[in-house]
């Protein structure tokens, strides 16, 4: 795919997309904690949500106004409170929040996603929280995406954002993503909030599947601690002022190369929101291949990259590959253990399902960069995945002994 | 169920079981790494082994011989190494250890278990592993129980052993058993080894099956770091030296006897294990109440008590609710968010699915303690499971980043 990556690009670089921030107060102190991204057009809007049982309260509003909506103007992101198990009150303040958005910009409550993260089981203090929404929609502008990327954070180090363009029948289209991560990072749907915008005209249809299938190689198969979060949530903005042809069928050029597209903006903030977990020094890439099913490569991809000891041994830069064949093994993947062979970068550690002398001495500058790819090869199949980690150092262990203070 | 303790009991408290030790310098170098223990007289065994689909090799020559032999005579175990991943060489090196214990002892080798835990993918120093187990049997003796159950200890900082006695139609049965866990250690079986002894009279399809009993609700309600292991085994000899009425009637109430001694004896070891994970400086029990099934109570508890976040909260003494909903949430159980309760010890923290204010003092002094127990009613059905953990901590880390060197 030809794409083009915009020098500071974020939610705010497609055609008609501003944001706004405030220092709301709601956890925090003397930093950016709301968020709102709002388009100047009417939007088609797509999402994924948590599988947790637990479905915090913006992620009820947001999959119901979704559901309601034919279109969408934006959406409003606070940090430092979750609202989640947070009752009927929780889901009261999360409408709110819809409703405080609408009223500032001109637009309908349904008309917005909202998304929350920080702490479970406490309220939001609504009362900053308004007034945090009104200063945002006073101050929209279409230089404000990286104030958003950072508005969103929590114990993220470092915002994430991206934008790309590509060429969609002839017209430039653009895409821009903004994510957060840190902790409770696992696979299943993206255990993270991600927001993306763009300016091609496409379907509500169109762009939901899109998303999914974006989705799935992308956040999906990131992991840092195994806990799959109560308030995930990715979503996507389509205001179609790239005046591309509509995009309507699925099986057409111009949905592919913005399926493309989406899955390229998706996966670089992935792979920040790795790089960046919780007290991680590294990011981890694990890499399955010749994997009997696409759902034995995946499974088995994301069991090495969110193993302990696996992440552990990263940390300690020590070439253990006997965890990485052990967390293979229980990772339910179908494959014959006397086939498989490991390399960490481009170094063969084992063969045949046993360990090779290998040069430690190699092995150790590779686990001394800040980029280490895993390759494991099953023998069995043809297909592939790649999954998403970081190592597990004793700053995990201290950020997460005592986050709630 | 009644039940007597023995003071510094273990395998060799049975009638008729001996254990040797040896210092082999298999890895480390001044303490005991090989452990032989045998019955003097024939024995059934029963074992349960790793569901990891790379099975260590000693995991296949037990199980061979399990399947082979009506009778065993012992077990034969190192540690410093965990003949894993070691291609047919392995095989042999395990079938090996197993000749080597049936020379010096005078049975046959398809009559031993054998067992090896350490680093995988590393060849056994046959020499130094050929003199420990000559050593070995030549100093048997009913006292050296304790000298076993250090010999078969890692990174554990404590040997774990017990025997109790009870009363089958008014003969005195005692059990004993050794284990060892501290890190791989994640139900689906045992995740570590485990090996008990037992003089009563009971045939071998009775003891496989009290065995399946046993383990389902003690070492695989067990999670120290969510790694199943490559070599995980729970072995029992059983010499039919108490003189109790055979047992070779499953629905008897001698069966039941004997199954809940057996269930007792795994428990307190599973215990162990939990409580001296790798780094942990705390023993966490998960018991979760009013679930629908049986299955759902356990994966609710070995989720919660798996989790990466809840564990380091414990660490750090830190009352993050929050957290328990979460794991609870994406661990697959059925039940109603609305109607979650969850206590700390005997405080309860959220009620209704939702977090109530708490005495975050008395919190404090509960989460001070070296055992936690957190509750959660499901109110959802009838059934309940315990799960045990430990918390984690920067020792976690420090202990699995270089475990090679």
């Amino acid at each position: 795919m030809d794409y083009k990556v915009f020098k500071n690009g974020g939610v705010t670089t497609p055609r008609g997309f501003k944001a706004g921030v405030a220092q709301a107060g709601i956890k925090y102190k003397g930093r950016y904690d709301l968020a709102l991204v709002v388009s100047e057009y009417p939007a088609v809007g797509a999402g994924v949500f948590t599988t947790n049982k637990f479905q915090a309260a913006p992620v009820q509003v947001s999959r119901q106004h979704l559901a309601l909506s034919e279109k969408m103007r934006g959406f409003v992101v606070n940090s430092g409170c979750a609202n989640a198990c947070t009752g009927e009150d929780g889901l009261a303040d999360a409408q709110m929040m819809t409703e405080i958005s609408a009223n500032v910009t001109g637009c309908k409550a349904e008309e917005f996603f909202v998304a929350s993260t920080g702490v479970i089981g406490v309220p939001l203090p609504m009362d900053q929280v308004k007034q945090g929404i009104e200063k945002a929609g006073q101050n929209l502008s279409a230089e404000a995406g990286a104030l958003a990327a950072q508005a969103i954070m929590t114990t993220d180090t470092m915002a994430k954002e991206i934008a790309i363009e590509i060429e969609i029948g002839g017209e430039k289209v653009a895409l821009g993503g903004m994510a957060k991560g840190s902790g409770m990072i696992h696979p299943n749907m993206a255990t993270l909030l991600g927001f993306v915008t763009t300016d091609a005209v496409i379907t509500k249809e169109c762009l939901q599947k899109a998303l999914v299938i974006a989705n799935e190689d992308s956040f999906n198969m990131v992991t840092v601690d195994g806990d799959t979060s109560t308030n995930d949530t990715l979503v996507v903005l389509a205001n179609g002022q790239a005046g591309n042809a509509l995009i309507n069928n699925p099986d057409s050029e111009a949905f592919q190369a913005f399926t493309a597209a989406l899955k390229k903006v998706c996966i670089i903030l992935a792979r920040m929101i790795a790089r960046d977990g919780e007290g991680a020094t590294k990011l981890l890439a694990v890499r399955v291949i010749n994997a009997p099913s696409r759902e034995d490569a995946r499974q088995a991809a994301r069991t090495i990259a969110g193993s302990n000891l696996v992440k552990a041994a990263i940390f300690g830069q020590d070439a253990n590959w006997g965890r990485i064949i052990c967390a293979l093994g229980y990772s339910g993947a179908q494959f014959v253990p006397e086939d498989i062979t490991v390399s960490l970068g481009d170094l063969l550690v084992a063969q045949d399902g046993r360990g090779l002398i290998f040069d430690e001495v190699k092995a150790g500058r590779i686990l001394g960069k800040e980029e280490i790819v895993v390759t494991v090869d099953l023998q069995a199949g043809e297909f592939a995945a790649t999954a998403w980690g970081c190592d597990l150092s004793y700053d995990y262990v201290k950020i997460n002994a005592d986050y709630r203070t």
